[in-house]
């Protein structure tokens, strides 16, 4: 199993070309909350997301074993397809993404503009099926999106990075998609933990309709969804999550399934009150955030206000989920009145 | 006329109150126009917009006149309501808000999680009028939005700070409602140029729906709009510019009137690129320079990049806003193809 040594030896790897994000914190949310929430904005990171620290670790590392590839390739229509195409651009390599036709044209633009070649493909499975063939073709190499030792660690210094500028934090909050961010969050805070001899919580967040990393728990072994679900929280969507992330998951404090309705609630509100744009993804979050105060507080009625850091995992939405986001009013139903 | 002495006086005046605010760029957008743009991102500022400088400014400057007064009144339906509350608190002195009622409950539980007591009124008349007679009580002083020295000075300090934090730029470009951010925007740009030998266009902006500036301008006299606009831009409602504002508006380079079309354009790419919540008033700016720089280009072919610096007013948007912003999509049309 990986340790906050190879978190460590990422954040040195990729310190010279990620962002420093901020932690941001809303007075006015806490002081509802009675607690105080942390939030680590990734939405500020290159390529408006935390996978950007996972392909460039995964490069970094390649090239400190001397094996960085003439030609990298990727399958994807979301976030990991910009973060391969910036990774590839910083270390000179010719990149190839492999889209499905349907993808967002501002995406596959995105995609483009870090220099990457983009192929579109009939379908996802066409597009699944034609990088497996690129990368058999000598020096090319195919960048996973999550189940990949060195796209954890990269993952990992997010949270790593949190909680060397916000120390004494009780729980850390995350989402589920393939799992390749929450193990990283994992793997760091219970490191950091052991180090400082105390409890720092780790949990996982995922959509109720999307719940497969939940289902796979239950039954303890990794179960797959049959169809990509319609979840606002499209980071999430993934079918199922990695044998090598699975074990990280495991070993979680606990795991939340969201509503798509708190989904929104929650992505109309740190938008106002943080000001920098946030995914639905990331919102989720907040909400089981909310969910696990209430069981703390209902155990420990007298308890100190708990210190929570929310990985803010990016900010990139498409016109259709923001469309779908604002059309209800939540920003007249305060937190304390919201259920 | 006040002069660069006068903000830099506030700048120091505000410094341990106020945010120093970022400023962002977007490699994308500036490869696509072929120019700089740098964003002066107030957004991020205490209460999420510049309204906080010119208050805090206003109340710093009283107590250094030993002047401080026994209560703070205002009336305001906007950022103006937050910033007043917010920059009472700072100095410990209470305040009460007129608003009316049918003022967003966001806005309203803002103003008062601020502390400040917020009176709703029937109509904006009624606020009017109540503020009016409370400000006659000894020791009650109503600090308006705009028509204000101090403001103003307060105002001019966020562009101060932008071109100290990114020195050669060659146009400024500011939102216009009551003209207090343009007018201290005006100030300091030309106070810099001035010092350092050299030319910096200020240019303001507005929405064509409501251009009482605009048209104040082409009058050389103050003209009112009969009736609240239903721009987009909400900043920029007021319905005339102020008798101390005009004279600074008079000195502008340039002045555009905006289509709520190009504002909702650029509220959606602005948002975006950036990752940072910008509101449709600050959008504005972004289609002025776009259409600045088209007549720029046209003049001289062969120029080398212009660096130009747009402030982001805030990111206050309710949801009425965010759904007509986001009703279509625009991210489909590259900012080259957008006419």
């Amino acid at each position: 199993m990986l340790t906050l040594a190879d978190i460590n030896a990422a954040q040195q790897r990729v310190a010279p070309y990620v962002h420093k994000t901020p932690v941001l914190t809303s007075h006015l949310l806490n002081q509802w909350l009675g607690h105080n929430v942390y939030f680590k904005v990734e939405s500020l990171q290159k390529v408006g997301a935390f996978k950007a620290r996972g392909a460039c670790n995964a490069l970094a590392w390649l090239k400190e074993q001397e094996q960085l590839p003439k030609h990298i390739v990727a399958n994807s229509s979301g976030n990991h397809a910009q973060a391969v195409a910036w990774a590839a651009a910083q270390f000179q390599i010719p990149a190839t993404i492999f889209m499905p036709t349907n993808v967002s044209k501002i995406k596959a633009q995105a995609t483009k503009s870090y220099g990457a070649n983009v192929v579109l493909c009939n379908t996802r499975q066409e597009a699944d099926e034609r990088v497996a063939d690129a990368a058999e073709q000598t020096g090319f190499y195919w960048l996973p999106p999550y189940n990949h030792e060195q796209i954890i660690c990269g993952q990992g210094t997010c949270a790593l990075e949190a909680l060397q500028q916000q120390p004494d934090i009780d729980a850390v909050f995350a989402p589920c998609g393939g799992g390749g961010l929450l193990s990283g969050t994992y793997i760091a805070t219970n490191g950091i933990a052991e180090q400082q001899h105390k409890q720092i919580k780790v949990i996982g967040v995922e959509p109720l309709i999307a719940n497969d990393a939940a289902c796979s728990l239950r039954e303890n072994k990794i179960m797959t969804l049959s169809d990509t679900p319609s979840t606002l929280a499209d980071g999430a969507k993934t079918l199922s999550v990695g044998s090598l992330t699975f074990e990280y998951l495991k070993k979680l404090d606990g795991f939340y399934e969201v509503e798509e309705r708190a989904i929104a609630y929650w992505t109309q509100w740190l938008n106002h009150l943080l000001k920098v744009r946030i995914e639905p993804t990331s919102a989720m979050s907040m909400a089981a955030a909310v969910r696990w105060l209430k069981t703390h507080d209902a155990a420990q009625a007298s308890s100190k206000p708990l210190n929570l850091l929310i990985i803010i995992s990016g900010g990139n939405i498409d016109q259709k989920t923001m469309q779908t986001i604002w059309q209800t009013d939540y920003l007249t139903t305060l937190p304390q009145e919201f259920s």
